[in-house]
């Protein structure tokens, strides 16, 4: 595949630097955690019925109905793309539109899989700050659209990310205002979960109200950003879109013959809340992140630290001392004066390598006689 | 999923019977090979950038290239339908045909995969023996079809599954007359290689000859059934080929974030030539199984033994001794007046486990008072 | 378009010989009526509002819910591959199949307008005389091709039509037989009406009984065959399929702007019974021709003569004798020692034309002295 | 199909306005011409061979090749939106984008059919004055896509609408740039051409100059809004492009059984320059209408006024004065203060309508002492 240059450029440098020493990339390139690990050695003995007909996979519907407390049908993937794009299918036909923000993953970064797995659906793109869908944003794109006008598209479904690419997290009651307008319009919701636990925990709430108590009718439930090794999930508590999807998923070539190697890993990642534990110390060392810059002169945070993402935009002078630490940060168009970077953390990163960027900002700190701010600034915005 | 009773129909009992028990099932129940498993352990180290820019990533063109003496490209997918429907969609447009044969698996067992990853194309469906395509049942269909006639579907392709659904295997010399017929016609060529090794050892050619040297454009190359933890590759040797799959793969949700994953175990398959050993081993217990049956009274055997696959249409009376023995068989329709069976041979199986099967098929043989048959009927047929 | 060798070879020779001069062609060759090309004149003053907002469509909905006894909904279109395509990817998702008989014309020569319009659907099909689908088969189908099954397509719809490319009528009672077993199984009920008119005088039954009340849900409707100018209609009874088909049909560019002209056409066939005058002259020019071969000697029919069409082998002496006087028939393929054709009579064959092939005939039957035969053979076979 | 409320909101009152007596609605509600009813009814006789094997059809090619001075494919249909989806569909994969401006018809009111011609392609949407996409636009839209990146989708065509739904004409110059930019690129070109005989006369080029020479590969002739019944043509002029035309045409449903009714209109059209005729004829009662609103006080034009449409915004005192004397104007939202309105004229407008209106103006700029303003305000902006 390495041959393919396009791919190379694709995958090796999205943001056009090179990345190969980089600490905070991304919770992608992150190792599989051991309990995980543990759980694919433990179910590899002896012969298992193929095509989810396993042990395992018999006990993945009864654990995440009791997860989301409440009958849940659970289909394996093996990509947050393959995720949306089949839960965006199974609620949006090949003549319907999908609202969504104009900077979310599914429109961005996904080869464009919701047209691919709709059958030639369309996004209708809504702006918003720090990547969030406003009620009033969605009333008026509804209303412009035009419900059952041929010459347009169907509405059909929308789709909203939580957390949100910038680290951004709806609220329980801003998902119900949002899910309510969207169902009286007579569309399907559906969340892209890639880093839902991070959300979950940031809020406090349950996996139910995150959820269908919110009016979520699907939702791609990410797992490897969290420390599973290429093990996501569809999963929606609706019957009738569970019977579609069984036909949709095995079609587009995501029913593993093997099915037992991606079950264990969804079921261990609800054991002993893993999912939680993980999740927490990701959140945990970007508040450590964020903290270190907030010390810094000339630092500006462009979106809130909710997860375990930080955007910030960092003086040259402060981003070079970096550099000369081995510090290399993923640059990341935050517009702006300064230089904008992504800061990505992960459950796997060391305390020393965090403990790294906290000397290098207090340094700088020290070096340029800032006293300590106070509190992250958690809706700084740029212009 | 296990609450969609579909799937659990589908997926459980495909031959109908309770096979909870049963050890000659399939070779998709076989656990991950421990080279294999090793090889997951050992790159689960530290970070890696995701989407493929990892150095396992890095390796397997290369590592590839070599093994089929040639330029190659490969897309790692989780399995072997996501492999042929991406193959033959990237080779057959919305409004062609593929020429294949009526039992394929693309056409009797993947849900239409070939059908969604082209867009809307149609199988254009042959008969033969033993699954296998003829060169003049090709030619014949071609000239029936009409080339450029617009009332019907576009001529675009070809899928030959190596081995057979049957356990047959196309001679290098078969597969050259009827790559040919189908490059004369503007045909591109896709082989099925779910069992691809097996044939390989089985012909004792080179992977090459086995595939571009013999005509194919691209295939699909299976390891998971050979021990690896759904592992197959999309490979073709066409750059232009690759560069439609580089846009499908992402597209359909088959580019793996931490994609080392795949490809440490492609890598690994090669290595000390882990496929080779692995086929041989299958295809000797197979031959074992077939001897041992050979021996027995009013045993037919449906295909060649070629492969680690036996059909055979078995006399109540034997195939009830061994399921007294705890031995239960996957019911197959082979037609004819006896039970139909398959069964499936892996590397995995224990040695124990054969000579269970051996003794059981000797005191029947003993019990009837049957010589020893010299050979196993390779081509005997049923009405 | 011509210069379009395929086309050309499509359009021009689909039997393969030079029908240029040819008289019995095709229902699809024939003018468009006095009747229909007056209602265009008539329609074609001042302005009027677009896509269907005009004075004429507004009578559409109304005339045919009166012509059908229930409310209708009408979706004009140009071809009958249009009309087809539409009403099966109305009832068939991207992941079903339908079942149909295998030399159904949506089968054999509508270029795979199914598979485009259901977005990767595909084709079951089944085999029957004279091109009709049997209970006894459609329920063994459904049978063998399990509900609900994943590795299989959903069994989503059938098609029928009504009368078949052979000539043959379904009975109102094998309808309705066909129809239970198809919406038991939960699928929805297409009929190919390209010739239903001629079907429907045949018959002696009222629209109704010939559509919803023998369990059609959807139909294409066909009058371009019969003397309209390029003008089918989508036609259904159900609300919500209409729905669906209000967004693919603009979608598809099947809603014309000046839709003032399909819609007046499409009136004015239902006025003074032009449809089943036309038909009636149709039919009954069929009975004339082949009542005059039936008194030849060595002639078969190889399907009952029920409609406009006559399928006959002949002996090349009488297929010589029509030949020199001017009468070239269509080769069609219809197995058998003698050669086939295929005769298709319509509403405009002028009387003479029909004349001058009685006396071709009798002057044959005379020279070979053969006695006229009673009857016409309505069931005659070929091996 | 008036049952469906959606269909009838759509098309009764695009506007939201009663339309039902307006008299500069839309060239859409113009009836056929003379010339070319004429030519139907000449066609009208005897037995043509069908599909498009027929006397007319055969001429359609070389007489369409003569018009644009180099060889050309000819693919008559119905709708504008079937030959921009069937154009669109053949230059641009599923897996592709269509650069396109973000106002252009094709985005706006097709229903989704470029997605549904592409099988799952997707629109980027170019923002630019009168909806014309400018050179700076294209190079920095292409620029930020990225060639050849697999996480987002394949830059495969452009589609520029001439003259563009703002009634604004491209230069030939303005054409060659944008198209040398999109070749480079690797995209291929598509012009939208519902009004492009229109813009040719206004620009005074060869029908060569306005296409080819100009960089089109291929356009959608529009001739239904010119005095035609229904009967638009895609053209290329690339024999590969064509080739898969051919199946596209045919599995949608475009290849009219009785092709030669389509046929002898595209003739007709070229003829004694009808094309020609009516274009001018339309636009100089657009440069009437606009010269006579110059007149009156507190008039603003919206855009430029180059064909046969005017856009303008106008005091309540002046649309009042127009309703009063039955001169219902279709609104448009035009931004701005006062009420914004579309006229569109068309070939078949009386010389009494326009009179009509001009003393209306004529009537208001005495009534307002307001001197004739000297000329139109070709490029006047809102705000």
């Amino acid at each position: 595949m390495m041959r393919l240059p396009n791919m190379v450029a694709a995958s090796f440098q999205p943001g056009g630097s090179d990345i190969a020493t980089y600490h905070f990339n991304s919770d992608n390139g992150a190792p599989v955690c051991d309990q995980i690990m543990n759980a694919l050695l433990s179910c590899n003995q002896g012969s298992e019925t193929a095509y989810g007909a396993d042990q395992y996979t018999a006990k993945l519907a009864p654990a995440y109905s009791e997860f989301f407390e409440r009958e849940t049908f659970v289909f394996p993937v093996g990509t947050g793309t393959a995720g949306n794009g089949l839960a965006l299918g199974a609620i949006t036909p090949p003549y319907g539109t999908i609202f969504c923000h104009e900077s979310a993953h599914i429109v961005t970064t996904e080869g464009g899989a919701p047209e691919f797995y709709s059958g030639g659906g369309r996004m209708t793109l809504l702006p918003g700050e720090h990547n969030k869908v406003s009620s009033a944003t969605l009333q008026q794109a509804l209303q412009r659209h035009g419900i059952g006008n041929v010459h347009h598209m169907a509405a059909s479904s929308i789709s909203l990310t939580q957390a949100t690419e910038a680290g951004a997290v709806y609220g329980a009651e801003e998902l119900k205002e949002l899910t309510a307008i969207a169902h009286k319009a007579g569309l399907k919701v559906h969340l892209d979960g890639a880093r839902i636990s991070n959300a979950i925990v940031h809020l406090g709430l349950t996996p139910a109200e995150m959820t269908w108590k919110a009016g979520v009718d699907i939702l791609t439930f990410g797992t490897t950003k969290n420390g599973t090794m290429n093990a996501e999930a569809v999963i929606t508590f609706d019957p009738e879109i569970a019977r579609v999807l069984g036909f949709m998923h095995k079609r587009a070539g995501h029913l593993f013959s093997k099915m037992r190697y991606m079950s264990v890993q969804l079921l261990s990642y609800l054991e002993n809340d893993l999912w939680c534990a993980n999740a927490l110390r990701a959140n945990e060392n970007a508040v450590r992140v964020a903290s270190a810059l907030a010390q810094c002169a000339d630092v500006v945070l462009a979106h809130p630290v909710q997860i375990n993402e930080v955007f910030a935009v960092l003086p040259p002078r402060l981003s070079n001392a970096l550099r000369e630490k081995g510090i290399h940060l993923r640059p990341w168009n935050l517009g702006g004066n300064g230089e904008g970077f992504r800061l990505v953390m992960s459950y796997s990163d060391s305390s020393e390598q965090i403990q790294r960027f906290e000397d290098a900002c207090r340094e700088d700190a020290a070096a340029w006689n800032v006293g300590p701010k106070d509190a992250i600034p958690s809706t700084v915005r740029l212009d």
